[in-house]
């Protein structure tokens, strides 16, 4: 192993945890040497070290959908090593370019105490591990750490390589070897748990096979991901036995999500023992996806009592790091997430809402802020007066029963005709503001027209224009823009229009723009509702707009974003 | 209880039941007793039946973005007794009328075997239960079931409801003694597991003062869905213990999924001797949603042993059931869902494709049909070849490696445009065509043009006209179609001017219109991928398109849906 990357992942990590602990008292720097790495850490005397390996970049991008640049790889690697991820698992170096070229850039990197693993496979049978070009791939990636899958159920190797149980032995012992020489190793024993279900005393052999080839660690994968808790200790205590002779090696867990228990599953295998969870942000992976470390790092770091997780400091940065990963594999949010999710804080029910205003611990597991979450109050049809009081305080409602049942009547209108203001907290605002009489326009759309088309078919050469003619005070100002898109062209042409007017809104910008089909039922002619996120130099807010017509929906949601901008700037209106 | 609702309950439990197992000879059916309940079941003598309890129309209800209207509970309702669902708790006949007006019309239908609850909360504070409004309201639904709420947490008691800790048990056994005159009594603890944690002695004291009022199950609720399996087993066998001297009495569990273990947690109650599991399909509710029922139903009907659930046959609708509540409520379907997802048994990865078409166990937990779900083989850029053989063997490319590479190529190629051929597979029938150079147009845009706008602010007079001329064989043909939006505008006009040529579009209709921004950062002017899901009276497929403009990204998933179409009925191109 390279003493040069070894001191330098040592100074770097002194620095990452001086700067986390500077205001603890209760941690003391720790220099460890855990199975080859030096690393540093700060943990309470008390409580045992949980080592998080994330496989996001690898196993997460067979996730459905899920497709990584070279440049988001880097970026979200930068990212864990920040969160204080202990292994990052960048790629397979034999299966792209991409993921070679990964390898060789990241190390330019500082990352901290965070140490990146290669993946590969086992040798191909009759080959000498020094010639399989997987082999000399996973070398060449020079990664501190290489993780090398082999098979533990003998169904996989006669059946699906089509090797003897002997040569598959033979496969993992002499591929450990050969890349032990050159990085700390993790064996991956694929199958595992249904490998020792259908015969365990070759399950252990194969885990017998890397201990002995000077593997350090055995991560115990359920590939198929339909393994019980229960199942899972007792496998893993088995794994265990059968390794006894060998001290230096340490266990890891691999859960993926097919029954809904990964995150259990990882779980139970720490409270046997296992000392490494495998699993992604997010839980993306193939199928149902692997155990989401989000929920895993959640778990042991605030509520199972007994271990730390990231030096603890990192937890806080969980929500940030869940979007972040969100964003850049270009996947929806999951609003219902656990720990990070938009709605994992938010409030509906009038009941819970009256409890969570008089105490935050009513409803709530944990304080949201402790994985950088927060806490949300919604607006519903369900929500009685306790939600409307809880939002519009700020409109001095708080007493004025008549006005609130109002307010409730006109958004259980509105949702019946697909409104939803649990996203469009501007729209919501201008709701109240018309329901108490505090609206005033400043300006009137009298008509607009959007024309798009393609006039040649050969050029692709695609055109957008939106015309529209508006009442500002008392002038009518007639308009027409070009855009990327009709709508783009409608929020442009009417931009130009009333900047003269209102110089306010140079200030604002369009953040997201989301459309979704109301009745799936209906193809092309179903309704459509549209999502507007704006924003200025001090905040963000949504609106909406429904119709079967989606550049009429968006009309409506970019109208609202700009009275929207204008009342809360208090801007008198044009005369 | 009314004993002709009772004998009706019998009498339709025997017709669906004797239905289900006309071709088993391995079960008996029995007419089982249940805590008041007449019940007629089907269950092999060593297996323990675990009751389902169904929540989605109340609990599920609270759930972000989740609004149920009346006809949407029935239908659901309606649903759940076909799946054979033990318990479906309708609603909260106090909240709103439509609560009220769902208990009243879900009377004149036939629910087999399954039983309707209400659910409510015990009687306000210094009021007798028969004067408390939500207690009238309660029996008004005439439910053979009502489930009423009490608090556990003496925290909560005091606190948020602001009662002392004897008229909080006094509320809860009177309510209960009240209500189980009428029926068949659930008693929800509320907050049991932190209000146990916070106080045990009193947390026990609640539950007896429910079955001293005659209440037949307590389901143990962790409202704040925080709590480790661990600790939920140790808690739900301390409640047992402490209700030994009521033997008539039987336990359920209710979780939250705030942890991600609310799945995990209700089988860890079952391990300890809970009977009745309580949950939401899909787990929709409010923050991180509920047990999902799905996963629940399928962990204890297929993984765990010693159980059943739903007489065994109900498991194979689950996948219909989840889809049937997504689409019923608009929520966007989880793709990595397990046991139900559409990503479920789908797999991309190279590797593991090759084994799938060995041995359908070497990746997959169970048999897909054993919940109704199906597999699917995904192409991507990390494929593959397996993948793309095993998509395009109709297309006899099995054997020709530089095809094979071509098409790998340009799928790169468009990927990297925000094309995804997941959902596509029509256009990505149509791409291999071309590749392979079988693909013979039917046709040729020569422009289009899209008019959209309202002409009348006060009249909302909107409108969408679509303009086109279409090239086909040696004619050139134009047209203009009016529709509800542009693309509808577009899809009309495009239809009317090939059915002349091509009667078998006349089959053809739209089931799903979707949008998606591929770049969130950039607002109106992000980039959008359509996708559209078309079908004739034989089967359905999905097309693609990537534009700016999303009238374009729409025209070209059109296009392509027309060309599939053609294609797959062999229909010679008009010349």
């Amino acid at each position: 192993m390279n003493q040069h990357r070894v001191r330098q992942g040592v100074e770097s990590s002194v620095r990452v945890l001086a700067r986390q602990y500077s205001n603890t008292q209760c941690f003391t720097p720790v220099a460890i040497c855990l199975r080859g790495f030096f690393r540093l850490t700060l943990i309470p005397m008390s409580k045992k070290p949980i080592f998080i390996y994330d496989t996001t970049l690898r196993d997460g991008s067979q996730g459905e959908g899920v497709s990584f640049s070279l440049n988001d790889k880097l970026q979200i690697a930068l990212r864990l090593a920040e969160t204080g991820i202990d292994f990052i698992e960048g790629g397979y170096p034999l299966s792209n370019e991409k993921d070679e070229a990964f390898f060789k850039q990241i190390r330019e990197h500082d990352l901290g105490g965070s140490q990146i693993c290669a993946f590969g496979m086992t040798r191909r049978r009759s080959m000498k591990a020094q010639d399989d070009p997987g082999m000399k791939a996973l070398v060449a990636a020079k990664s501190p750490g290489i993780t090398v899958v082999g098979k533990t159920w003998d169904f996989h190797a006669t059946e699906v390589l089509g090797v003897s149980l002997e040569e598959n032995l033979a496969m993992i012992g002499e591929s450990v070897e050969f890349l032990a020489e050159n990085a700390h190793v993790i064996y991956d024993a694929e199958h595992f748990f249904d490998g020792f279900r259908a015969n365990p005393e070759y399950a252990i052999k194969t885990l017998r096979a890397a201990a002995a080839g000077g593997a350090k660690v055995m991560a115990l994968c359920d590939t198929n991901g339909g393994s019980l808790p229960e199942q899972i200790a007792a496998i893993t205590t088995k794994a265990m036995e059968g390794l006894q002779d060998y001290p230096g090696v340490s266990f890891g867990i691999h859960c993926h999500n097919d029954g809904e228990l990964a995150v259990a599953n990882s779980l139970a295998a720490v409270d046997v023992g296992v000392t490494q969870v495998q699993g992604t942000i997010n839980g993306i992976g193939e199928r149902c996806g692997n155990a989401d470390l989000i929920s895993v790092i959640g778990n042991l770091g605030l509520k199972k009592e007994g271990y730390s997780v990231l030096g603890g400091e990192g937890l806080s940065h969980l929500t940030e790091l869940s979007r972040f990963v969100y964003e850049t594999a270009n996947l929806q949010w999951r609003n219902g997430q656990a720990f990070v999710g938009q709605s994992a804080f938010a409030h509906k029910g009038g009941m819970h809402v009256h409890a969570i205003n008089k105490a935050s611990k009513t409803y709530e597991h944990i304080d949201p802020s402790l994985v950088g979450n927060e806490r949300r109050i919604l607006v519903s049809e369900l929500s009685g007066r306790s939600n409307i009081i809880a939002v519009a305080d700020k409109h001095s409602i708080q007493d004025d029963k008549e006005v609130q049942s109002k307010i409730l009547a006109e958004v259980v209108r509105l949702e019946n005709q697909g409104f939803q203001f649990e996203n469009a907290g501007g729209s919501f605002d201008l709701l109240i503001k018309r329901v108490v009489g505090s609206f005033t326009p400043h300006f009137s759309p009298l008509k607009y027209r959007v024309v798009a088309g393609e006039t040649s078919a050969d050029e692709r050469d695609v055109y957008s224009e939106a015309i529209l003619k508006i009442r500002i005070g008392d002038q009518d100002v007639f308009n027409a823009a070009e855009g990327h898109g009709p709508v783009n062209a409608l929020d442009t042409a009417l931009r130009e229009v009333l900047l003269p007017f209102y110089p306010q809104l140079r200030d604002m910008h369009l953040v997201d723009y989301k459309v979704r089909v109301v009745d799936n039922g209906a193809g092309t002619a179903a309704g459509t509702r549209v999502n507007i996120e704006s924003g200025d130099k001090e905040e963000t807010w949504g609106t909406i707009g429904v119709s079967d017509n989606i550049i009429e929906a968006s009309f409506q949601a970019l109208l609202d974003s700009v009275e929207y901008k204008l009342h809360k700037d208090n801007v008198t209106p044009a005369t």
